[in-house]
């Protein structure tokens, strides 16, 4: 692949991971998790682990039930080597900001994530 | 370990690891590193990819020849899991920066980086 090819895989493939977030049917979660999350992909974040895609999808419409028409916006990824930082604001039906953080992620090359580790709260500062 | 002893065993690695940084002899950086990265730990960032502790020794040590006096600031850890976040900045020997970036790392049980991936420049953000 090329740069440009990559840039987009990853566009493409963080737009198709937070369609999947705002989804609250089973059947429409797990269609698009099959484009975007590898089979055995592993998602981490401070309140959970998730191994596969079966546990990823299962926690995504979990997820809706709890949160009804929450969304997640994201940031442009900055990516090198498959590996992937991007932030992202967690917005309630409403509009209210209801958390922040920030993803690490490894693509593969097929385009779909393998690994995702999330944090909460804003980045830590070095200043 | 304890909840307290991991964020310890954090600190105490990325003390260590800013520390290595900063030497200049070969036999000081090995030392540090032996303390702090597993044996087959792989460092990635924009610029390389280092596979093993023997590759990422050799590099720190061209990086004082390359840059001398330069260091490494860091800020405290966001951790779960035994994955770490953390900002830096890299000082050359007048104080001024010359690079700002993130590391995510993962932490293995004995205290020793697995994995740090890095980026460079301030985070992205959703916003």
């Amino acid at each position: 692949m090329t740069k440009a090819d990559t840039t987009q895989a990853a566009d493409k493939a963080i737009a198709t991971w937070a369609a999947a977030w705002a989804e609250s049917s089973t059947e429409s979660v797990q269609r698009m998790l099959v484009q975007v999350w590898a089979e055995d992909g592993q998602y981490t974040d401070p309140n959970t682990v998730l191994k596969g895609r079966a546990e990823v999808a299962d926690y995504i419409v979990k997820f809706q039930q709890r949160l009804p028409g929450a969304r997640f916006v994201y940031s442009k990824p900055n990516m090198h080597h498959g590996f992937l930082r991007f932030a992202w604001q967690l917005l309630l039906m409403d509009g209210t900001i209801r958390n922040e953080g920030m993803d690490f992620a490894e693509l593969g090359p097929d385009g779909r994530f393998r690994t995702i580790v999330g944090f909460f709260g804003p980045p830590p500062s070095a200043k």
